[in-house]
């Protein structure tokens, strides 16, 4: 039996969507036992319709709650009865095997490194989506939990990928790349220039320099970057592929024989949608930390929960963090 | 009449469309000379059916050819008979108003800084494309000359686009907006931090940081980062939206009845295909340096060519160069 920890009350669309994305979860995984944190009566309220699970739900008293408008350090110091540093502490003491949050970036990653701890070497840990391809998806890290690094840092990035999907994807050797401005070795910023040869020399299968113009074909399995980069990349996908539909159901609408084709072809574009979707991928490992650690998007609705509970059942079942560690050990 | 200098053998399918786009940009215009740099033979193959407009083209000696292959730098030292030395020189000395040149975008970078020269107090020249977004165009600077910068650099980025943008686009006070991994002012790297503390003092309308996922939806006529970001962002658009119409065209033929929607709104894909199609746009101009100097597209077909001398004529008419010295003097 699985013991995940989840933020019950963290989310634009909590505690709804987190309840009824767990209650999603247990049903789909007989194996698997949930602790929700947050405030029990609130809890208990959207979980009327779930008798059926009931006995594998606890549901743990931590009232406070960490926003997005404070500081996190702050938050993670001052706010012991917070679901996130409870949850992180349960998974440190080995009474949750994971954390799983759809509340403030900040207060996962700091709780993360500050009351779970990182995996013994690991620098800095770093978030890593999953993101949609032409023809794959491919794992960017880090999108946002370091953006001043130091090249040491994207190299055990490069492990941190390297590991994680071997273990959840089941691949063999993973292509680690590099983003840059130009194939060649000695391209980019002092940064990556330092980072691409330090990367030269660990244990995986790294590719070289990723151009941006490659990275949604698929030339990597693993996208490195610092986290400012990775930011810029993760949330201009967001708006150029939203920009790009735009254009184009605006056109489509623009003459009527384009609008009868259009609505020919809803079905497709449904599939595109679909494909696009961050619910149907789940949410952000946070890696490097001593557990599974998977933050959800903000916006989750109770499928995307689901889906990043799934997702840290898998992080821990196929134990990750020690593939990290084992990485480490093998530089 | 004005008067511009063509790099007459640079990009992918020199000299035949720089040839042709030389001859389309003379038709459309009567009040522009052209100066043909490159190897007299060569051009004048192809330039036989040009009668009509061959009073108003020079033919200038220049064998030399910097590839992309080679040092930029070393081959601007060396190369003394090459179209970028003496096209840049001639800019400096007043006998071109203007460079264009779809050839290594290295050897028009370095060519720039030290042959023509930068205007007074500018540190560094930025490359500044203008990018497609959902309902409007908005200038990236810098896009790729400037790896490494420092806050001062992306303070006057914002100087820059704020004179291109009021004198082509007829903007009274363009909104410059900086990139960033959240909109609160102090988020971001140290880079970012301290640029973003320099530009609210700058003499323009900077309407702070804009997160990447908000770029395309146009928050901004003028988004300023440094070199490294701006080249993610700039290859990673071509890259997005060739793989998301890969994807649609993909789902839309893999039924029937969505084949015969996708068959009927043909025009409307048209269309769409056409606004993200960079020969519209023109080249990047290379601001920050003593005239109108645009950089195409290296694959720049005789279209995109016409519409780079375009834009460089009214770079030149609009006195950009001397819009961005008086935008200086104001700080």
């Amino acid at each position: 039996m699985l013991t995940l920890f989840l933020d019950a009350m963290g989310g634009d669309n909590a505690p709804q969507a987190t309840c009824a994305g767990a209650v999603m979860a247990l049903r789909a995984d007989a194996d698997l036992r949930l602790i929700l944190g947050g405030i029990p009566e609130v809890i208990k309220q959207h979980l009327t319709d779930a008798d059926d699970v009931m006995d594998r739900i606890q549901i743990l008293n931590a009232p406070e709650i960490i926003t997005n408008n404070e500081s996190a350090a702050m938050a993670i110091r001052q706010k012991k009865e917070s679901a996130v540093v409870k949850g992180m502490l349960m998974v440190r003491e080995g009474e949750a095997d994971g954390f799983i949050s759809a509340g403030s970036t900040g207060a996962t990653l700091v709780g993360g490194m500050l009351r779970l701890g990182r995996v013994p070497g690991i620098e800095r840990p770093a978030l890593a989506p999953v993101m949609p391809g032409e023809n794959s998806e491919y794992l960017l890290i880090d999108c946002g939990a370091n953006v001043d690094c130091r090249p040491e840092y994207l190299a055990q990035f490069g492990l941190m990928g390297d590991a994680y999907m071997r273990k959840m994807r089941r691949m063999k050797s993973p292509r680690i790349g590099l983003v840059n401005n130009g194939a060649e070795e000695e391209k980019g910023s002092q940064l990556y220039i330092e980072s691409h040869k330090l990367l030269k020399k660990e244990p995986i299968n790294f590719v070289g320099n990723i151009e941006a113009r490659y990275i949604p074909a698929g030339q990597a399995d693993v996208i490195v970057c610092d986290g400012f980069d990775g930011n810029i990349i993760l949330k201009y996908t967001e708006g150029i592929a939203s920009a790009l539909m735009g254009i184009i159901k605006r056109e489509l609408m623009a003459d009527t024989r384009s609008k009868l084709g259009a609505l020919l072809s809803k079905p497709a574009f449904k599939r595109v949608k679909k494909m696009m979707d961050y619910t149907e991928v789940g949410g952000a490992p946070l890696l490097g930390v001593r557990g599974a650690v998977v933050k959800a998007h903000g916006s989750s609705n109770a499928k995307a929960i689901a889906s990043a509970i799934r997702q840290a059942t898998l992080m821990a079942r196929n134990q990750v963090p020690q593939a990290i560690e084992e990485n480490l050990n093998k530089h």
